[in-house]
């Protein structure tokens, strides 16, 4: 099957049509407006649109998205362009249609732990508002990302270990088809067998199959107490069999976060602590009862005794928790100053938990072998892993991709998946066939169906 | 979009064709084959199939699959034959194509939390060998269905407050599609976002899309203690409340079930007790520490006192929890033994948690302007109720399903769903319009996409 990916379209036409519905300070052409939309977070290529159109409203996105198909013009959606794969970058130029402007809040449901909110509302706004009813909305990146963003990268973040990632938090949607039609999907109850999941089939479809304008979410109640422990070892094996020995001890970490050796020494150094650089769990407990904390804490203590901890550092002071948070919080941004004027490339594996020692001893041999002082840490708790790379040119970038290509393949090899957390984008698409080999067809045809003329965030997903 | 409902086959020439790669006791005509084959647990209409194909593998599977698309013949996946809604049903004949022979355990990953299994193993028999291990599967319905049923129709049972549905509990699947070809979605990474989510769209499409064959799923630890709170208030709407104030305060109940006052009566009476029958919670903890059970158990007790609960009986004696679960464990027979010689029809309606008293008050009101002594119960964790409902004529048959119509049309009111767990089949098809709108014709593209012979399971989940 052959997706079209040639356009030709007739641009003032298509502007013209626009102007009928939608006001002036809706549509631009500008350079400025163009070039902000041109490119995500990422090193990918950029790319401007003809046209950068802001959508008030589910009709309003409706309006032009069946203009798109009329004229046969590519329509990608925008949110915040925090993406790390390309994925809003409008690689076939056309419309890009920003939904920042859709922020509001339609519903807070305290009792049903749900909201119903625009596409366009980032999840800092979104829970500042919820924060007030007790509620937060947990599958949030580290960027400060938007609400349709995070449910078309299907996002994760730091605590998808215990809250899952945002397609397990999500139950309806509005979503604008390629045709132009408006369609509703999932319901606010939090149990459905009732009919084709279109809901997950659309979360994680980086705006290719239809654009999301309103979402309703699942929420969990802000606990009063929290913990921290710091433990590393000697061995990355022993962190990671220490991870698996706290899950079969039923505890749920918020967070369960893994550092390696290199990366530690540089945190350590930036925060000026004197200790040696050994593999890291950071982790984080939430609870209504600082009893049950204390409890927790003894577990995870016995536990990487048990693994011949070298250093181990439980607190339930909210403030030492803040400050030992922060180092894992900023260690992009340390990373980042030790490698000042290198650009930085961050992978996206995700293997079985007990593949992770494997993964990361794989990672740090295809850096040595390629001459790449990068740094792994890892959402150890769901087997999500990131190396980061510096690099300063082609030569560095080319090495840095021998990398990726290398450590995608030790990753499919163990059972995992190219890409965890940051989607396919344009950075991924070469993986696919690699990964899914021939349900990849499958995934085209429906493609084909529900937008046969190609005009959702074309170039996308697919090789 | 008419999507094809006749069939004109060679049937002999199919069975030829067959006998060239599978053994004689794969393949059966014989009556009683068939008649076992023709229907399922619910009231529906049976239809027997024109021959019945045991697939021993998945190599198996894609053989009569390919000949059923090749001979234009509908072919119906069959597991236990335990749904309720018409599932596995036939409606069109062909081909029944059981899976129940496929019974293997490939690997269980204890360090992974995952086990990979063949469809057609009960999850009791899987839950035998996984208790060895220390872990459990647990989105499992009250019938002992198999792996590839539970998957097909998105089944949950009473933990999914705690655990999830099927849906979050699958991360990959072997699945012959239509065409024959074997395709493999998902990883056993627990984190995916590499394109299309096949997964959870093949999971509750009750074969309609494709046959799973094999699949890997997630495991919990069982956990060394649980502990049991009953308790009955005056009202449904302080029970539904209580349910709130738990989850408000942070508690993760593993059951959370809700019977209504008449069923209550009828336990009560069932095992000889002598109370007041009224709204009542069952409510269920685990944990690997007995001192957090006592502790939850104080919550739901100070919560149910500020609700002026009229009976609570809260234990971590084992015994006695056993005792307690098995009232509600057996509510469908003990009401089954009141009505003897009674047809029972139970419904399936799903909303927000919130809407659950409503919910409750209309589906009351309807079985009394109907003549109907029905029950109610339900998964209030996830606000999913099932009304009971007794007949014994055509005329009784009629008034429960005016009752289903109408509480269907009240839960999607409320925001809810026509199935929170039995699925579409044949007895929720004509709901779907009703339930999704315009969404049921972007199902109908995707189906006649993956399947444009409609070949497999037809006359399912569409009207």
């Amino acid at each position: 099957m052959v997706i079209q990916t040639t356009y030709a379209f007739n641009l003032e036409a298509l502007i013209t049509d626009l102007r009928t519905t939608l006001r002036d300070d809706q549509i631009s052409v500008s350079e400025t407006d163009r070039e902000t939309h041109s490119h995500d977070w990422s090193r990918h290529t950029p790319s401007l649109p003809d046209v950068v159109v802001w959508a008030e409203s589910t009709d309003d996105a409706a309006t032009v998205v069946k203009l798109a198909n009329t004229h046969r013009v590519p329509i990608t959606a925008w949110g915040a362009g925090t993406s790390l794969e390309g994925n809003p970058i409008p690689v076939h130029q056309g419309i890009t249609l920003s939904l920042s402007r859709m922020t509001a809040i339609s519903a807070v449901y305290p009792a049903d732990f749900q909201v119903t909110a625009q596409a366009g509302i980032t999840h800092e706004a979104l829970n500042a508002v919820l924060r007030e009813h007790g509620l937060f909305f947990a599958p949030v990146p580290g960027a400060n990302a938007t609400l349709g963003g995070i449910l078309a990268n299907n996002a994760s973040g730091t605590r998808t270990v215990r809250y899952g990632a945002a397609k397990d938090n999500v139950l309806a949607m509005t979503v604008v088809m390629a045709n132009g039609e408006v369609i509703t999907v999932g319901s606010r109850s939090v149990k459905q067998s009732s009919g084709y999941n279109l809901l997950n089939l659309i979360v994680g479809s980086e705006g290719t199959l239809g654009i999301v304008t309103e979402a309703t979410v699942r929420l969990f109640p802000l606990e009063k107490f929290r913990s921290t422990a710091l433990v590393s070892f000697e061995t990355t094996q022993q962190a990671i069999d220490a991870v698996v020995g706290i899950r079969t001890r039923g505890l749920t970490p918020k967070s369960l976060e893994f550092v390696g050796e290199t990366y530690a020494g540089i945190l350590w150094d930036a925060v000026g602590i004197n200790r040696k650089p050994l593999p890291t769990l950071f982790i984080e407990f939430g609870s209504f009862r600082e009893d049950v904390l204390e409890a927790e804490l003894e577990i995870v203590k016995a536990v990487s005794e048990g693994l011949n901890a070298q250093h181990i550092e439980l607190t339930t002071d909210p403030e030492k928790c803040d400050e030992l948070w922060l180092v894992r919080r900023h260690a992009y941004n340390y990373f980042q100053a030790r490698y000042e004027g290198k650009s930085l490339y961050v992978t996206d594996v995700a293997v079985p938990i007990s593949a992770l020692p494997q993964m990361v001893g794989t990672i740090q041999r295809l850096m040595d072998e390629n001459g790449i002082d990068g740094v792994v840490l890892g959402h150890a708790g769901d087997g999500n892993v990131h190396a980061t790379m510096p690099y300063d040119d082609d030569a560095g970038f080319a090495a840095v991709k021998r990398v990726n290509a290398g450590l995608i393949a030790t990753a499919l090899q163990l059972g995992g998946t190219a890409t965890g957390e940051h989607g396919v984008g344009i950075g991924k698409a070469a993986h696919m066939e690699q990964e899914h080999g021939s349900a990849v067809a499958v995934m085209r045809t429906i493609k084909q169906a529900l937008d046969p003329n190609n005009i959702l965030n074309p170039g996308k997903v697919f090789p």
